[in-house]
């Protein structure tokens, strides 16, 4: 019989960043004891773990140790020692999401080659082991312009990712194995956090839309519901969950989706885990996207994940001109607005464009909450102290 | 200027239950720092404060040490000293609430001259040093039978109150200092939670109902809002606005109302903190009452207090045969339940009637809401493990 509240049963989470401090609230709230590991001495999630430990997450043996003191190991970054968690579901050890999954995921040629294979609608795509292979199939003419390139492994955050017009494009690139990938017109951004627990029980979120800032390509706005059609939502919800059950996923699964101009679906990418685009769902949903993880890696009944209301979420990142001990400028002045809640991730310094925290609004109207997000943009700056 | 967000600033919590375990998930969303004295080494609020001590909330030294090492002191738990309070307010340390105010709560005597004084409406009463001068006055027939007798000191979740309906009631009750209040017919009994910051803008909460178990005398429902119509809702907030005023209190005031069988409100009793029947404002109110204790006591604007759904709060208390490492059975199925989110305090031992957690439900309807809450108090039962 599993116990998992106000007992001897132990949660490790691989990772201590802002997910994870997130993660932790719901770690409290059911009282699951918990140890977590990261390199920072100053992670956000240091605090409210029951341990916490200073170490390298790609290291085989750190990882390896940390996993076999834990009943459960979970993780809340994807680049994590592969190796290690083999090892450790091999000694029995319960690994969500499986070390199968991260495995297709980590590697973005892997994970499109996945979804080929199980015919998920994804970009028409081509892989190269390297830089020279791509530039070779582009002077034989195998290759048109314009095209997606994507570095298969590390990409994050707008990073590993260019649109190539022409063959000077390549230059700043690294030499490393890479994709080309159709450029996709398309109408919108979409996302869909899909839980699977353990018994495969399945529940989706609602689509959100996802606004890039114009330049920066990273999100701007996150807005739960998707301002799309009924018959669009319920196609991107299908098919997120069909990426889910063909990983036999446990956990979370963030799907990136395009909605592209006439109305089909593609996968993007996913992250097997609490997503940024989920975040909205602390003030708005039923069940929280933490609470869900927690669900459903522990495999407890899935919780609601129909809204109370509209939310739009605005990621408060540091200003451009401003490294140094964080200040949030003009923060009492969104805590005036009516449904703004700021989240501060407990970064003590500021760096250009570091995700410092993220503010969600939730209205009755997502049209007047996405009004209420760009006066909330405009008015708080994290930049640094004097 | 003001900076408590990722910055040196340090708040000092006096107390580390449930309600301060709570008020630190906060304190985290806004990376306020925080320091946290309770005489339990496992108490709830340990994990998740930069700094827990252990000590006696009772010892002047203790108190006064405490409070000279953080910027702002307040308390989760009435009975501290209040000497050491007044003393660090004389060298200029911001204690929210205050110490006159705890002074007027803390002895239910002075409380309830402190209405009388100010023209609030509460039952009539009259004062005794002792249980003897009590007798006395019953003998002379000052008395009239049946009366609520009420401790002035150490009353909590029922204890410290007795209906007497005859002389011999009296017996078992304690020497002490005490008060006659009229027994007062009620249809309801009331709650309104109202936040008052250090600049004096202040907010209420929607009045909730409490429902109380027919014998244990603890309450086993909160409803919010409440079934009464607008008019008695708006005169209970009213009333509860014109106590907080009177108090010139900061930070939150739980205010006790009954609704009498002719619509009169009158004011039980009060609670200068974040009080058990605010526990449902996490999932259902556009900010929290532990958010709203923490902006009001640090001059933060106050949140919104309108709700996103309706709720129903279930308490989570010990079973009464049972005393031991604790056990939620089925919890499970009611986490199965829609809108049903249950709060873990993280006490390991459970003892008969000790508040071990609480059950929010919320839904777009209150009598459905109520429907739910039924069930999941028949279903989960807190029991100790064989």
């Amino acid at each position: 019989m599993k116990n998992y509240f106000s007992s001897d049963f132990k949660l490790g989470i691989l990772g201590g960043g802002q997910l994870g401090k997130m993660l932790l609230y719901e770690t409290r709230k059911y009282d699951i004891a918990t140890s977590v590991v990261d390199p920072n001495p100053e992670a956000p999630a240091k605090l409210a773990a029951n341990q916490f430990q200073i170490g390298d997450l790609q290291d085989y043996e750190t990882v390896l140790q940390f996993g076999r003191k834990v009943d459960v190991l979970t993780f809340e970054i994807e680049s994590v020692n592969l190796e290690a968690l083999q090892q450790l579901e091999k000694e029995g050890k319960k690994v969500y999401p499986s070390a199968e999954t991260l495995l297709k995921i980590q590697d973005k040629g892997i994970q499109k080659q996945f979804y080929a294979e199980h015919q998920l609608p994804t970009a028409n795509f081509r892989l190269f082991t390297s830089k020279a292979e791509l530039t070779e199939a582009i002077i034989r003419k195998e290759v048109d312009f314009p095209f997606v390139w994507k570095a298969c492994k590390g990409g994050y955050d707008g990073k590993g990712v260019s649109v190539i017009k022409k063959q000077e494009d390549l230059i700043p690139l690294p030499e490393t194995a890479c994709m080309r990938e159709d450029l996709i017109p398309f109408k919108n951004e979409l996302a869909v956090i899909v839980a699977r627990n353990v018994s495969g029980e399945i529940k989706t979120y609602p689509v959100v839309e996802m606004e890039f800032h114009p330049t920066a390509n990273q999100v701007e706005y996150v807005l739960s519901p998707a301002r799309i059609s009924a018959e669009v939502e319920q196609k991107a919800r299908k098919v997120a969950m069909r990426v889910s059950e063909a990983f036999q996923h446990v956990g979370l699964l963030a799907v990136e989706l395009f909605q592209t101009e006439n109305d089909e679906i593609l996968i993007n990418e996913v992250a097997p885990r609490p997503h940024n685009s989920g975040h909205f769902s602390i003030e708005a949903s039923y069940t929280n996207q933490f609470e869900q993880h927690l669900r459903a890696i522990l495999d407890l009944p899935l919780g609601e994940t129909q809204q109370k209301l509209a939310a739009v979420m605005v990621n408060l990142v540091g200003d451009a001109d401003h490294t140094g001990n964080v200040h949030y400028q003009n923060i009492e002045e969104i805590m005036q607005m009516p449904g703004v809640t700021p989240h501060i991730y407990g970064k003590r310094e500021t760096r250009p464009f570091r995700k410092m925290g993220h503010v969600s609004i939730v209205h009755q109207d997502i049209n007047e909450a996405r009004k209420i997000a760009e006066q909330v943009k405009k008015k708080i700056k994290v930049i640094s102290k004097k």
